[in-house]
């Protein structure tokens, strides 16, 4: 059987085994205060286009997510999140469980329209009774999207020209960073989100780590004392180095961009394959992750040889499922999987 | 000015000034363990068909909706409430703030229905990654609702029909509890409450009251060290017979109700002097808040000796406005009232 | 039997009584946003030596402190309280229930000293793992304190000094505030507070109110969004002119100082009586509480007519009990407590 | 420079960069769900004398605990800790973060007695005032504790007779788990946790894993949900089989205590050396950790070579400063270390 059920399936590039094999008789401080870190946030650094950001390395997406809400939102404060972000959907309430309240509005393929924001932020600022309502504050995206969608650059001008203008942090949920920034068409860069977004992430679990994620704090207001946040949440890993290297590993020679690229390239060879079927999409997605509608039969022939995710009954016999490409995925997996397509 | 904005404007109903007035030479227990207390809980639970359940005074609705809902949910655990509810709209994400998630659902005329709740405790059963969301397991409805609309009987009947098969608590906030169980139409009593709530309150302050909310605790696993609740969260008076006090008073010869029917009955009057003018409703509300559509013109007009609560701009050139009656509402002024509106 | 246990077991003075009833057929704005509100903050502020104050009216003190806290702290901030301060030892764990750690540190006489609280600083800044520790960063203190006793102005300038050299704010619980200024030989005013603390409350519900505590912020920093503070906390009454009404009315020709300067006076007079009987003291207090060691049988003899609080074994045969006048105390009371005092 | 500073300075056992590398081309469930953990969960298991246990493999120590406490605690509870706690004296707040307050009691030699949790039961107990305290629900210790020192099996039983007189929780903070079962004169087995203790972790992190620890869930009431508290608190890994991979690795034919064991027999001849020199300690201990007092003129000279931790001034000229061992000991590093202590 052949996974394509998510893109977190295997351990990690050959590069990162071969790194902690190489450096495992070394000995290093501890809790992120290590050279390996300092290495990789330089790295990271220089793609930034000059911000003067900090960079972190926490281990999970759920925890780099409560973790800078947790810092930047003061308690009367909310979220503002698509009704699809991951936040309110996938991560059993956790952003609520540090207190603060999320402002749902339904998404556009997954994304957050300026408008929306801009309408949530001004109904505040009308509101007559602002204390017992919530403050609009943070804005939490995620690129790509849950559903493999992509925001243009214009879309990212718009949304953060409001977070300006209503005093909003722009907030980027980078899990699948790599897949994002190497999709088809995409014309956004790192560069771009430091001078956007407030705080964002790089995904490293999902994109060839073995777990671990960057989070840039761009907006000095973020950074106050984040080290005390990360150790509060239980972020702060005694070997710290571990994720440093990870990162190091996978920014040098643009490998993470490599990878993710091919990953990329595969999953549009796969979506051709849907197409070419005229089987329906749920999205058009341009990244890694593609969900279409299959029947029960379809489901049921592909599942011989192939896992993939259900995601929920889409109405007229068809159901929602995703199929993932990865930095991990095999060509010759590619080939099976698109000669089976051709099959149903 | 004649203020109809809304039904906590005046102090207390007379009884309540005598009687503080009366006992004021009088020593008492702290903390609420005291006579009055005890006084007025039995006198709560006289009407409650024999239900074995604990009484608390509580200081006002927000604290009573979120002490209960600390007390009855586990941190993976949700609310589910309609998106008019006082909770999710109006209390500065005091149930976020509690750590815990709602869920929230379309109302029907403010009013969850039993299908919308099966819905999504069903969703939940049938989720595969239950650990990734939040467990709805209390289900928040307002008797009567912020649009004031009630429940009948069977409505009721059957959200706890479904409660018991998902094994939710049904929680009732009944800040106007005295306008619902008075208003035209209403087959519900205290003791229907009793039997199919697993907790709710009857309110105080807005039903005669200077302050106060009994809340009224039936399943006993809401029960557990509820007293350190209300003081974990702020809500036990060190003079707590002030609470029994009132409550008492006002359940002496049924008070409460006749008091609150009064209230219902000029709102109808009102209600009725708007339909004879053909101005339509946001929604028909059987009880004392009545909320109307007006243009520009007529808010001017009825403004002059009238004060009301504006709500939101309703389209066409209309306005969604509140008008309330309430126990200290005076004959003379629904006259004026009724008056006014025939000459809109 | 006559009431010494705690200085809130009668209602309020007959002078709030009087005011709640001469406005009873008014009515007013909800919230607090009213003009007896307004008019008690004036009066207030005329205490505070021109400090440029925000004051708000709360219910009670453990509410009051907890929203201060909340408001002042971020969650990886911690609050500094002696041992025998009331958020630690009789709140249910209601600062932590926001999220925050006490720094507990031995309270002397009741009292925080300059010299433990700078250490307590002074241990944070030396720190080599602050990531890895809770900030402190709020002073708390009580005035009087839980035993009674009083800071004198000198003690008041030290903790302030410390507090402003660390960056630390110094926050004073006075729920019997009253008392405190009343004390034989207190050099304290609220003009002092105001000018040394960055936040105090002057209580109500022990000083001859219903209930309610008058929040003064003197720090900008703690007045962002107070109002939001308040009503996700639970302290935002409905008919919120009754505290404004009531705080109108204590500070109305000095009622307030000159109604707890006599529970003082009462107090000194029993003091006396037990000294003069040789009876120990736990502690000595120049305030309304006063804490004696008696032995089994005085406890018994004196328990045929006089109400007082256990607090606990002493050691030697002794127990350590409360005896406390109020506003409320009488005359006549007194003088039958003095007499049975002498016959121990 | 050699690091003994800490015990978490180096990658992980060369076996599990083995099984790293191995199994680095298979594709596994996600979060938790897959053989590696069912393996290990059985491998331990079979440690535990028969107990019908839950097995869950979370990141780190902080995390662990906060899980584990948030999971068992209702927000009136707090936890019983000794004054040398981690919880209480390094993880930057987490357990008041999650609500609940540390009852902190003077340890001896870093371990809580049973008579001091007794007390502090019956203290509760006995209050007249419960609902304005928080009630001690759960015992945390250590095992082995912050200083390195160990509870015999009659310690253990007697904490657990206490708790189960008071119906507290006990639950044993075990990230060094290995080095305390492996201490010199140790009675103590993983049998014996599980059936003394509700709950407990064998720590992975500073014994030999990249990252890691297994917690035990032996009270059913603790089991309920645990999978979404460890979601909801950020600690469910993507690839969770790699935690699983590891502990399978580390408990696959002993090698768990082994490497410990090896690591205590390094400390105890460094603890000689120490003794043979003359050198106090601050505490004796049997593990890997050994804390002396050493004067500056000594730091200077050992720390030309060595490097250890510096906890704080002791006095008299000497500063308490720890040196660890851990599995990734070095036998020529020991000799260098023991010969330069012989020459202080």
């Amino acid at each position: 059987m052949i996974r394509w059920n998510n893109d977190y399936n295997h351990g990690a590039h050959p590069a990162i085994l071969a790194a902690l094999q190489e450096t495992n008789g070394n000995s290093y401080g501890g809790y992120g205060l290590d050279e390996w870190c300092e290495k990789a946030r330089q790295m990271i650094l220089s793609h930034l286009g000059g911000a003067d950001a900090e960079v972190h390395f926490l281990l999970g997406g759920t925890q780099a997510n409560f973790t800078v809400i947790n810092a930047a939102l003061r308690p009367y404060q909310g979220v503002v999140c698509a009704d699809s972000g991951h936040i309110h959907a996938h991560e059993t309430g956790a952003i609520e469980h540090g207190g603060h309240k999320i402002h749902v509005l339904p998404g556009q393929f997954g994304k957050l329209t300026a408008e929306a924001v801009a309408a949530e932020a001004q109904s505040f600022v009308d509101s007559g009774v602002k204390e017992h309502i919530t403050q609009p504050k943070l804005v939490y995206i995620s690129f790509p999207t849950e559903f493999g969608t992509i925001y243009t650059k214009q879309e990212l001008e718009d949304l953060a020209a409001v977070c300006r203008k209503y005093r909003l942090y722009l907030f980027v949920d980078g899990a699948r960073m790599g897949y994002g920034l190497g999709a088809e068409g995409c014309d956004v860069t790192l560069a771009d989100l430091a001078r956007l977004a407030d705080a964002f992430y790089i995904g490293g679990t999902k994109c060839g780590a073995l777990m671990g994620e960057a989070v840039v704090l761009v907006n000095d207001d973020l950074k106050d004392n984040f080290r005390s946040y990360i150790k509060q949440n239980g972020g702060m890993l005694a070997k710290g180095w571990l994720l440093g290297l990870q990162f190091a590993t996978l920014f040098e020679n643009g490998l993470y961009f490599s990878m993710t690229g091919h990953a990329v390239a595969d999953a549009m060879r796969m979506r051709d394959a849907f197409r070419a079927k005229g089987i329906p999409f749920h999205m058009e997605s341009p990244t890694n992750q593609q969900f279409v509608l299959l029947t029960e039969a379809q489901m049921e022939q592909i599942g011989r040889r192939h896992i993939f995710e259900y995601i929920a009954a889409a109405g007229e016999g068809r159901h929602c499922v995703r199929f993932c490409t990865s930095w991990s995925t095999r060509p010759e997996d590619v080939e099976t999987l698109i000669k089976d397509i051709a099959e149903l």
